[in-house]
């Protein structure tokens, strides 16, 4: 099947072919500041970008969620548009949103996260509407392994693939509630920096080989400009950053990497080693558009034809005729 | 044509289809540490490593070199043995070889340089023995760009495919010979701190498009553990470097990258962007076995299987179905 094929297919099969995705994630105020300019309390959090982003590939996206009273009405109806359904979002009038800002500094490898206001994220205890409960995909943005855990044992029956996101803060912190997770899923996505943190191992194969013991099949180690890796038994997949002229803000390039890669899976409904590798072409190409404009604004504007034309250029970019031997 | 096809070809070319090449560039004693162990005074330089790996894939290799008189004659053999030529490899009998010596840092991706002694490379003019002029290929070893536009200078006609190396060195202290020799050659192999050293520009993207007006048609970028970009007018390739499990010597790594890729072309005897690809991988797959082992011991002890079964590794590890979109 050619690309153009596949895409085809991709964006044409009826939806009821596609899977339903429960998407568990903060739901956020951001204020971001860059060498390219700054945004002040923009919509943000996990939640918000890997439902925004699988939006793209499927209609049958479910969000859990909170936020406070001071969250614009106009967001939560953006997604909506976009089909996904918040009514897993819990709306505390009387509260703060989640809140954060970070300043990156001029290589955008690294930043400062300045304020982390966690207001109505402190007591959140995540609750799963009915429709919610017999649902296919389940995406585990980073958040307290503890609701982790609630929302996996909160579901009807056993999705058919559970993935998940953390972060170093969780491995230092809750690191037994951490373990414990890792046993409950099948994907686990991680940067870098986290793989080593979790493993005590520079060699990113030798800290895949180890963590692949704790729990997860597939493990993703996200490398930023470097690409992404997936694991899984013996078998390693490389997927390459698409190298860009600029990047204007990084902020949600790893939840649009798993809003992608979720999103096709379901689309898809295939989640053989075969189509988690092209699972994690479509995750690179989402979070290369991510990285070009501020925020989400980049990923409130696609097109079915900018994906195919950015997935084709991941083609281009890695593709050699040396044919492999069976 | 199946990898297996292509590289059975590739090793079972005849002679005559192959092409000669030119290798100019240093032959040194080198003392290594890593967080591994030590290696004391070992065969290291340019042109030993270039010239080493590039004899995989041809026996018509042609080295330009210095040595001084406490340069062991069985390392030569070494090199005669595996079929380079060393009639242009100088040897001043009252002179010592370049020693360099330098201790790698624990994460291996950087190291600091103890010892640079000179000795014979301070005065090297390089000769070419009348049977190297008419050479195919020329590969410039990281040298002084006067030595590299002499050689250019000293054939007597121009090579199909010029290919040079150079470093941040040159680009502070010498900035207008190295300009000079950019518009005289076809590759130009650097660095990713170096293509942002040379340009000003932080995204790799944009330094590679200052550097195409510099003069080289194709800018091959090594980023290390990252792996490799080639550009060539408005196209992008990447080849990424093989997750490994342990990196015991980086020491001339980007050297057999370079003897890799040379010694590819100069097999196949093609030119084309597309054989630069392959090129590319096979320089890859060079380079990632001379990392397994200190210095050169891994790149003497190589056979054909282990470098197609690398080269496969290679192909497994980008390798999706998603066809290209002509």
């Amino acid at each position: 099947m050619s690309l153009l094929e596949t895409i085809q297919r991709s964006f044409q099969s009826s939806e009821s072919e596609t899977s339903s995705i429960v998407v568990v994630g903060t739901v956020a105020f951001d204020s971001i500041e860059t060498p390219f300019g700054k945004a002040e309390r923009i919509i943000g959090g996990t939640g918000a970008y890997i439902s925004l982003v699988a939006s793209y590939f499927t209609q049958n996206i479910n969000l859990v969620s909170v936020v406070g009273g001071d969250f614009p009405k106009s967001h939560l109806k953006m997604l909506n548009d976009r089909g996904v359904n918040t009514e897993g979002v819990q709306i505390r009038e009387n509260e703060k949103s989640f809140f954060w800002q970070g300043k990156y500094h001029l290589d955008m490898n690294t930043r400062d996260t300045l304020v982390t206001d966690l207001n109505v994220l402190a007591t959140f205890d995540p609750v799963l509407p009915d429709g919610y409960k017999s649902g296919d995909f389940l995406m585990l943005g980073n958040l307290t392994p503890a609701i982790q855990i609630s929302v996996i044992k909160r579901m009807k029956k056993r999705p058919k693939l559970i993935v998940m996101d953390t972060m170093n803060f969780w491995m230092k912190h809750t690191p037994k509630e951490l373990a414990e997770v890792f046993t409950m899923v099948d994907v686990l996505v991680i940067n870098d920096a986290e793989a080593r943190e979790l493993t005590h191992e520079y060699s990113l194969v030798k800290a895949a080989k180890k963590i692949l013991q704790m729990g997860p099949s597939y493990l993703i180690i996200k490398k930023g400009e470097h690409g992404a890796l997936l694991f899984h038994e013996s078998n390693v997949f490389f997927a390459p950053a698409l190298p860009l002229e600029e990047v204007f803000d990084p902020t949600g390039a790893g939840d649009s990497f798993a809003g992608g890669f979720i999103g096709y899976l379901a689309k898809t409904n295939d989640i053989s080693y075969d189509n988690m590798k092209r699972a994690v072409i479509y995750g690179s190409a989402m979070a290369s558009f991510c990285v070009e404009k501020f925020g989400t604004e980049r990923l409130t504007e696609l097109t079915e034809d900018d994906i195919e034309e950015r997935v084709n250029d991941f083609v281009d970019l890695v593709q050699f005729d040396i044919a492999l031997v069976d």
